[in-house]
């Protein structure tokens, strides 16, 4: 069981644009497509935390995976999240995603219920066994509660099960040991989902960045990968600088909604003031930044330099 | 939008027996059924946390909700998880159970991302809205990561929008808070989700208990709210007392796997042990029971006078 | 090394009244155990967490102490926190308890550094052991971030090393797990340090209640007490609701302050509005209640007919 | 009210070594005093963490600082921790720490009670007031459970509070951010606490490195130290890479004790196997390693090249 490799480079996991009435809206969503790939993106990520995998029936997952596919057409490859709570129902999206084009997967450890690394060992074997593409771990503890062991990535990738880590966990320590445990097997790809400390990420071995705020301003992201990539140290700093300025707007609804929403809120804000997407509409029970906070959200935009 | 009432007593959650190869074993279930309402419970509880809800393909939801309501017959009412991350798909589930025969929906808050009270309010309502049936609160923080506030409780209560409560908090001063914050709606049914404070539950104004561990003594839990129920405390505290003991089981695989694997585990074991089911194999990726922890259960059946 | 046996009762966490400049304020300490006396309890604990053990100096630490020990008087008996970091500053504070006429002693698990039950072990053996004083185990986990383990209470009770137990860590089941874990020795005294379920505890076997509360309502949590005691438990649930209401002052200043100063804040506040001290100073770094936060107390006390 | 710096470069949190009966070694500290400056490093920091001062009586910390202040004799700085729970017994120790030569001041966050921004405000610009040394704010989680925040560390800073931080959170983005908050005040020193990212921390701005594990390897720190201040980052990655193997040792008793029992233990025993100190002997209630323990320490040394 070979794992080919996914891309180094920048892959957003791009947001899911809707019409008010939370209907899927395609040709925002083509946009957006369009936008990230002009920008210079190694491949889009669909169905992850910030496209709201977690929001979306099953029925809607797969309509944004053909878009999205369909749209890319091969210029980059597309991986797609099979967000749920357990082995046998992240299967079951696996399966419809690949069916529906994915060139790779991305699943967390399982939650709902606390769980034990050997219960996440036989999860991640179990997926990599039933659908043959290249399987993604991702690490997000703050939706699933629990931290991958970075021995247990090493482990994992030894046996061909992973083909690379999108780490969300927040913690350089722990993404550096995850590095250093897949040291052996040359095709792993290690991927940071920081916004704020992907310079160091990269610094640190990471092949790549997974931004939710890489929606907003994808150029950006690049020129951080790129400048790191020539070994630019400074400029890449500098890039990562401007990026955690603008990162702040993820916190503009916060207290009077949950950290989530405010920043799906704020990211769809800005991509429709960018004039990407026609709707700002985000999935229930989010809820709707109110003008204040909207206002907040152009400030940074402008201060950002893209707007 | 009147809320019918939930029967007071036990209400089991019921275990999803399978065959070794993780097929639904119909036959054991309903022999789990016969057993359960042969000892008096006062309704079913159809897809929670104990019937690996969490870990059941939708098909196989409703498989079990159909075998349950149709071996039920109408003797007792059938209550069903509609457990999902996000409002959208606990629509779909909840509106699936509604189909198949439940006569009412048992409901977390929002799980996966962070989530805030006002989302939660959100989240609760719609549903009510796009399912008629009687709608329960599953306050299950070691699941979800957030505690139920009781003020939102009580407020949805006199809305309408909650007939009642499951508290799996463990935090009785939050139970005790939530029936206080409901007193004014008659109807509202507060049960506990614990094994071990079934008794000072009830004393505070409980009006039922929903318990894994029911499902392997459910004539324990049943003597327990009978006896709570005719003011006999000392008989009540001395029923919780055993079940206590008993429960001790759950904790037999602790360490080598998660505790809900271990849980789920001794529990369905104890079922085979005592001739209720035919296999104790439990959902992927949970980890089996060995030998020494199966002898374990069989002793702590043997200690409360179960075998 | 018997232990004797602390009594069952009401034992108050005695405040600590301090001048405008913050020095001690012994008329309003004296004043404040003639009140508490005068409700009918059973003892006096100095030095917790309700007195602010943790703010005070070694010097006035001692001054509170003796204050307290000479006007009791041997009427009730005291006794003493020694709370602190880790064993041996503990056992510096016993000594001086001891030397200043404590007849018990009070120690939280260590703290600062993370401990293990193992450590927790040596650390209550080496107190003891260098103390001869009645040692009373007080679990506190929002402050020392350690749940004590109930079968480490009951070896800790077998060997003589302890001769009872403060639970203040909201946990029912842990502390009804403590009280059967030491129901071999019988001088062993399992109190409650819950302001909320006092009732619940002595339902399930308590032997007393360290309300910090009691200071404001001693009267109260005496009429709670002694209706348990008689197995008049309606009456004594009917009082706990009272107090349930009456306790949510302590949350007046929450959200601007933290919630131990808003408490301690709201407590003292309190005793100065029923004319038992006469300053509401609390220590650095506390933040001192604002007008309306001080109205709110007021109310609180007018509606549990204490004004 | 002006705020000197303190040095930049590697200040290492001196252990405090014993005799078996746990009195004060003196030569053995005087002997790791100078193992560290000869190493080169910047500066002595004594009473913190690593030295075990939430275990030491006040007379024992008055003498630790008082033979580390003799033996440096003005060859670097000595900043002295003050590690107590709130503001007046932290004072205490910062009057004693002046009295006794201390060049500089290490306080935390109050602890015990839950606290708040707001009190954490008050708290250091009282110790700031009530002695005239540069203040370090010590940011540790994990031993007083709150995160300092980033916004209010510079807020202490501009205001002349604080000269400096001393970051072992762990959580290298708000290192990040309390680089950026204090970025207008020159003066002002970023160390960071951890063994296992200075090198990035030194690459995001940070102005040196305590670490505990700089007791075992100092020369190793410093020449991580050296190699960031002349922008050679694949010398300064190599070091730590070794040195991030080296810390594993932290971890040899961990399960059966504490970790910080056990990462105290195993320092200890690393100085004693490279012949700096004469006993591994750690405060009550830590657990002594073990043989097998022990074994584990010297392999990890010896796979560091350092026996």
């Amino acid at each position: 069981m070979a794992s080919a490799s996914t891309p180094s480079g920048v892959i957003p996991p791009v947001c899911t644009p809707f019409t008010p009435e939370r209907e899927l809206d395609v040709a925002s969503l083509e946009r957006l497509c369009a936008f990230l790939l002009d920008a210079g993106v190694a491949g889009l990520f669909v169905g992850g935390s910030t496209g709201e995998a977690a929001y979306l029936t099953d029925d809607l997952r797969t309509r944004v995976l053909q878009a999205v596919v369909g749209f890319a057409a091969g210029q980059v490859p597309v991986v797609a999240g099979a967000i749920d709570m357990t082995t046998t129902r992240v299967i079951a999206h696996a399966r419809a995603a690949q069916k529906h084009g994915a060139d790779g997967l991305v699943a967390t450890a399982p939650f709902y219920s606390p769980t034990h690394p050997a219960e996440i060992a036989v999860h991640f074997r179990a997926i990599r066994r039933a659908v043959d593409l290249p399987l993604l771990a991702y690490d997000i503890p703050t939706a699933v509660h629990t931290k991958l062991p970075s021995d247990l990535v090493g482990e994992l990738a030894a046996d061909g099960v992973l083909a690379g880590l999108k780490d969300s966990s927040g913690n350089i320590d722990g993404f550096r040991a995850a590095i250093g445990a897949t040291a052996g097997v040359p095709s792993f790809r290690a991927y940071t989902g920081s916004e704020v400390h992907a310079d160091l990420a990269l610094v640190a071995g990471g092949h790549g960045i997974v931004p939710g705020l890489g929606n907003v301003d994808p150029a950006g992201f690049v020129r951080l990968y790129e400048a790191a990539r020539r070994g630019d140290w400074p400029a890449a700093m500098a890039e990562q600088d401007r990026l955690r300025r603008l990162f702040a707007l993820v916190g503009v609804g916060d207290g009077r909604m949950g950290l989530y929403s405010s920043a799906i809120g704020a990211f769809k804000a800005a991509l429709r003031m960018r004039g990407v997407i026609t709707h700002a509409t985000t999935s229930l029970p989010m809820i709707p930044l109110d003008d204040r906070e909207l206002a907040s959200v152009a400030r940074h935009l402008e201060e950002a330099g893209l707007r």
